[in-house]
């Protein structure tokens, strides 16, 4: 007998996690609801994003890559909170049952979800237009939860990884190195970076919408201005060849850095003078780690170049139809 | 100076609960990630439901019931496991920012959000076919959770209120009395039904697929059949008048509170012999409590009619492109 689509569906999220089913799962999928314990000491913390065909990837990407990216997103922000990600729920919308297409997303959603023993415990599938949405579940100890909030004047502004890769990659299209695509449609969220950064940083962003645009929502917080050098924005080797293939005179190479998002690195900013403990934390990171600039009083941000002159950049940040409820 | 869509958008979600917010929610709208205490005595119930034009709702519904429907299905999920709602949060994806609509949404969303003392703490709007997506969180003593499976030969199976309002509410259309008309677009979760239910009841499952459906999952959790009385379903006087209207020879009268779905009652057994503490607890339940069946063992499901003879439904339940994760 041929399957029905329902079980279909239900055969490919019916997934025995790599390393195990989670302790803390009391009960996963297949009730009306999931029933989870939060440990004693610990907080909870939730974050939920979802994507959109022809909005957060193109109709040409694989089902393979856009089940990494729902959940990468996500666990993005459990990393910008410095939270250790625990499990999540999927709700998919779908025109129909492709089972390609299902068997491909699955094997990108849960690849990513087994390398951080994150767990889906429940959510839905039905259809209509593409959409996908993930809500993540993360753990961190009572009160250590990093936020936006918390920077003050004098504080130093870091950045993990690299910026701007993913953004040339959606410029350049099919031309794009492979390098950069895969920073585009496979993001690495900074989940080891944001653990390692709890008691260190004053405040701590993700970078999805742009440099600009998220370092303003940290600075938004409290009030703050920044100066950023825009000569020490760390770009990748991929991303510097694109730029002298295209005999960049500078501009683009500041600009895709600081405002084409879809980075998914960390913003954070430490307190001056924490000495020798906070340079080696740094050293010590997941990935590199690159101080760009530094906490000024008032509401602006400015750009500066190595020559002192101050540099405006083209754009705030990639005005998308999107607002983080 | 014009609002944005974004500062549009914001301005309807960050809403400030009647009775304030709530002590366990320590960081909500803003951040990453919101920020929430779970008590050491609890366990987290987490469920997940996405509504689509067409499929959820017809085009014509007000966006008020729209964002009441979206925050009650997921409720009517934690009815089922026993849990007190505590977060959600919301996934919203829309054609465009109209103002009009996204004030009837969020005016359906928080009303019923306030009745249950339920905050909105975190999600995002985006730009696509409209699609919206709650994730509800609630909290239950350790170990108390209602679950579907659970119930043994010999328990008696009961519904809350009365099936087949919205069902044939749907069937009618425009021509739907105001009541059934409520049922299918202002469902109720039956909440203080499910809280009440907690420590006397072998299994619950809400009805959203309809009768046969739902109960047949609870029936395959343990591998157990059922036997139903027919003329004993729970209808309201709305349903019954429609039916005389319709001059109904009984089997749509039947067949619809059956398996039309769109009901949100708790269906749930009861073990024998509980005497008189559950016949006053079942009587104290907020709304009514009807007994309708009696578990059997094997795996069918057996509709008898009062005269003792069989009785065979049309269909099983709603089939519609939805699988539950």
């Amino acid at each position: 007998m041929a399957l029905s689509e329902f079980e279909l569906i239900q055969r490919y999220f019916d997934y025995q996690p790599a390393a195990g089913s989670r302790d803390d799962v009391v009960l996963g999928i297949g009730d009306d609801a999931a029933i989870l314990a939060v440990p004693d000491d610990r907080d909870l913390v939730v974050c939920m994003d979802t994507l959109v065909t022809g909005v957060h990837f193109p109709e040409s990407v694989t089902a393979d890559a856009i089940g990494h990216k729902a959940l990468a997103v996500n666990l993005s922000d459990l990393a910008a909170m410095g939270a250790e990600p625990a499990w999540f729920t999927l709700s998919l919308t779908l025109p129909d049952a492709d089972s390609q297409w299902l068997e491909l997303f699955a094997q990108g959603l849960f690849a990513l979800a087994d390398r951080y023993h994150v767990q889906l415990v429940g959510g839905d599938v039905t259809r209509g237009p593409l959409n996908i949405t993930v809500q993540a579940h993360g753990l961190v100890p009572k009160g250590r939860a990093l936020k936006r909030s918390g920077a003050a004047v004098g504080d130093r502004i870091y950045v993990t990884g690299t910026l701007g890769d993913a953004g040339l990659a959606l410029q350049q299209g099919s031309t794009a190195s492979a390098g950069l695509r895969q920073r585009l449609d496979y993001p690495e969220p900074r989940i080891d970076a944001g653990l390692a950064l709890r008691g260190l940083v004053s405040a701590c962003i993700d970078i999805s919408d742009g440099l600009l645009a998220d370092l303003g929502h940290l600075l938004a917080a409290d009030g703050l201005g920044a100066i950023l050098q825009v000569d020490d924005l760390p770009r990748s080797q991929d991303f510097l060849a694109t730029m002298e293939t295209l005999g960049d005179s500078g501009n683009l190479s500041y600009n895709v850095p600081l405002s084409a998002g879809d980075d998914y690195e960390l913003c954070f900013t430490v307190p001056p003078g924490q000495g020798a403990e906070l340079e080696s934390a740094l050293a010590a990171l997941p990935g590199s780690c690159t101080a760009i600039g530094v906490i000024e009083q008032g509401g602006g941000l400015r750009c500066q170049r190595q020559d002192g002159s101050i540099w405006q950049p083209a754009a705030n940040g990639y005005q998308h139809f999107r607002a983080k409820i």
